[in-house]
């Protein structure tokens, strides 16, 4: 922590921060400048709160010089993390992992249909919501446990893994108990309770950003969860709050890089919510790979125009192969294959 | 609900969405324009899913007319929510309500001191977090239920009322057996289960806006408050994040004048968290009440410099007894007084 | 400037980074810290380029302390910049002063009818765009020097002193010839050939911040008319870009308190393109006069369901003389008076 | 054009609508709801002003649903916009073009190196400042017209066309003169008399998108030119503005989706001042061209660590050579090719 003076502070002003300084436990490095002395604060284990200096007389303002998170860092763990599903997909091991399906369960049928539609064209992951937050609550809120069992059945039926949200404490543990990856949602990426529930879990977790959160903020809220002893976090860009709304949000594709750079965890990409519209998901689902995603999260429908949710960004299951179609070469010019499941049960790849 | 052609969208293509329209139940109005046609959907009733339209043949784009909230809009209700609480003071009442008090409770002395320190110089209510939710694993996170018994005994002994924050669903009834007021926070403020939780219990809630909601997220999270039983809501703008850090938000105070033109709810403003710094809290807490503010909820405590969260945009109670000296001309300009507890215990104005 | 390295940074990385910093003719101090080490760069000048060290080996990045700004600065001249008129009003010289008028002068009647308007209730400055930039090339783009010549009259009529906008060097002139004041709108914040053309004129300048600018930019481009000389500048807070369109702009009014605290130039608010709805002008310009600034300027027309541009934020003068009515004693709550023009010519404040 | 009326209007307040609507030479046709009645304005030809309604009684809203742009939409002329340089070059024409060079020209043998380095990696096209708008007024601003003289000397050497900025209405004259392309930055997107000369020349514009400039105020800021009689205009994503600083801008690479939905000109991306750091360029220069953009414009320098602007965000020659080895890949899967120049000068690909 760096604390920059102003340039008419006194000898006295800096010598009373450099006090303030100590009396905390740390060690003070005064650093004059041509027009400024700058204080360093030496020795900050991410405890100090500025306020206890910001205000003293002649400081002009305080920089936070180290990172404020640890296990997600790639400067703690230089080894990118793998998380290998149960049906033999690793996330972040090499190859481009596809996790695809409605944003709601909506039926048995539709959930089996579009389970097989998804592995039919190569995907690895089935998505669905069993429990839906909505801004509105008059809006579906989802099948709840019965949304569960059939995520469960389509999981036997197709060989995918399933990835499904848990919106409060308790329903962290019935979602753990029926699928294999446990996904937090934008507008609870800061709901700490929640947080701390999924990392005592024995589930991988897919932290989705919040809808205006800084990527520092999503590492600190993944390390919610890593301090809690669960280390397999993925980290999901959906896209950001901006002033245009040309798109439903702004997808922010250089967050992949940026959190490749930062921290050791595997980067998952939403084109669906990250755009908001289906003409625009395959583009940026080719873009999301070629600028380094370990997978992709794609909404697809059986019937996109009777969906009860998201329709207007799902794909149908042939605009979806077409898309396997054009994402698999842009993989390959990176030297990536796309995983599919080592276990595909008999029949999976027909129709119910 | 609008849905905007395009220029070359063939009579079939309009037709096609008139008969969707028709098929969902409602009553399609085709209005042909100069240069492209747009069909009206009549009779929304808020559960129109875009997706089903989005997507047809020759349609540009769909547009939202009706507005998606009910309970809370000044359509709906026509007078203003008026929240009288126990100890006399009403908020939405006319006068101007000052809650203070500081972020976090560290001690029993700390509150005590701040508790005296608001009600000397005329503050109505008490805040001061018990739970805290806190960016960094590594934070301070509160006291707990032991802040909490802390509170309760700085309202015996200033007769002010109580606002702390609930975090989660447990903690929801926990807060409502101690306070008067309910705080949901800035990064809870679409976790709907605690929505509905704090909808259920019998206490009054104050909303945070979320740090990039637009104000219809804020009204629609509020209605999930509503559509449980509870009418007692007030919301609170504390700034919103923007692409300039010369403040740590950005406070929103014309959405003090949008809300009081769409909601009848009670508005509260946070000059502390919209500004993040103690020497923007005044001036912006003067312009706050001049813009409308039913109340005002601001960061005081005894000693900032050692505070455990937000010194660096704390008060001191000298500040605050100032700041309530420049607020009280401003109140008394737009014909406010400033609202003081009815029932002041023995001794509430001498220190502990 | 600070050069902070990785936590894996080597002693050579280091020594690399400090000889860099000593040929590029500075001095070179390192830092070594708990987890990593930061190299300060002293006695930068505002000319190191961050791009001569950033791509160094072993830097996780750069951090800049100084500003890089230095006439418009508070710490390179304490005392506030007063501007006086010639009409006998002096902005930032303690008494609040405003302006007002139409967005577009649009005939000789509507402008004198406008000024007169502004006169009578106590304005001390016209407004009203003769050179009008506007998104579409197909809305009404001004009357150009006609218009110049109506504000003059209208000056003549009634001591109102006249700020109007500059689109172009050509245009720098004409107005400088004209009118009192020449605006710089927020479009062309950055339109450094304008901004220097401004500079070496003899007027004030009114520079408006752009719509996504930050302070620090404001400032800098402000740095840009001061440095060819003129030192009469005004800073304009009027509103940025955000992601909630609840109103057309958010209004910044912390932007004052920082620019103060930053600067010593005197600071307008503009509640109309601040806010862009006429119901929300009154409340959101008694907010700026409570923040501090030390002027408003405000869209008032004779009949706004008329105007070619602006009127859904324009006041009516009635609406001008109630919104006088409520400011006044805002100001005086904060010690000021409102400016008048010492000079009122015989009949100005009969219409025409 | 629609007006939506408050639940509570009355059926004389629609009349008054309709009415103000005819008054201005439109139809109104009026379509009473469930809830409220919403009033269309047909025939909208882009100029009617909101404020001529907005305020009248009973109006909650006006919602726009005509595009105010004409020449640059893709309704208006369906078939892509090609243009073809004299380098036998075309963009917009299937194949990728790539656009590359220092920030500034800084002196002959630098910008020659670098032009030899473009060409010989493949690229058609040679960037280079000669005239530079900064942010700060004592940052380095160019060489001006040697600057341009250099350039041209480089298109001799290489066969490369020339792309550099424009930033004054003198200026265009003379870079018409030299370059290939005239370049209006960011920070001119919306200085009308700029795109107003830039329409006038007889040389292709590269338009970038401004700092916060909405995809429809990019469009309508191309209109400006457009409507001057120069057709041959493309547009520039170059990241916009945004709460997070992980990177310099957010690279909204679905935009060039939008525009490729809404706009018959031809789409190029700028991963450089995208990111702003030389290690997210070639990722999210991969992406671009998996979104599908026409054209990239990329940072390359022969000695970044010494440029006089943007070298933290620069390539050297040998990263430029590795990065056209990546995307030539991502092309071909999107069944492009990389275009190189018809007519490469004798000795083109040796160094100087």
């Amino acid at each position: 922590m760096l604390v920059v003076m102003k340039q008419d502070a006194t000898q006295d002003d800096v010598r009373a921060v450099a006090e303030a300084i100590e009396d905390l436990g740390y060690k003070a490095q005064p650093m004059p400048g041509g027009h400024r002395t700058t204080v360093g604060l030496i020795g900050n284990d991410g405890r100090v709160e500025e306020g206890v200096l910001a205000n003293l007389e002649g400081v002009l303002r305080i920089i936070h010089v180290s990172q404020p998170y640890k296990l997600v860092s790639r400067e703690w763990r230089g080894e990118s993390t793998e998380i290998a599903l149960s049906n033999g997909v690793t996330i972040g091991g090499g190859d481009l992992v596809v996790m695809a399906g409605p944003c709601s369960v909506e039926s048995r049928s539709q959930i089996l249909e579009s389970a097989h539609a998804v592995a039919g064209s190569g995907g690895a992951v089935l998505r669905g919501g069993a429990f839906k937050p909505r801004t509105s609550p008059y809006s579906f809120q989802g099948l709840g446990v019965e949304g569960l069992e059939y995520l469960a059945e389509a999981r036997e039926a197709t060989g995918l893994a399933i990835v499904t949200e848990a919106v409060d404490t308790d329903g962290v543990k019935l979602v753990a108990e029926y699928a294999d990856i446990i996904q937090i949602g934008a507008r609870n990426m800061q709901n700490y309770s929640l947080l701390r529930e999924a990392g005592r879990s024995n589930k991988p977790v897919l932290l989705k950003r919040g809808m205006s959160a800084t990527v520092k903020e999503l590492l600190l809220a993944a390390e919610y969860i890593l301090v809690e002893g669960q280390s397999r976090v993925m980290l999901c860009e959906r896209g950001v709050r901006n002033f245009d709304n040309h798109a439903r949000n702004l997808f922010d594709l250089t967050a992949i890089v940026t959190i490749n750079e930062l921290s050791h965890l595997p980067v998952v990409a939403d084109p669906s919510h990250g755009t908001g519209a289906t003409r625009k998901v395959p583009p940026m689902a080719r873009a999301a790979v070629a600028a380094g995603a370990d997978a992709l999260i794609v909404e697809v429908h059986p019937d996109p125009a009777k969906a009860a949710s998201d329709g207007q960004q799902s794909l149908t299951p042939r605009q979806f192969e077409e898309l396997m179609g054009e994402i698999r070469p842009i993989a390959a010019a990176l030297g990536k294959g796309v995983a599919t499941p080592d276990r595909v049960p008999q029949g999976a790849l027909s129709a119910p």
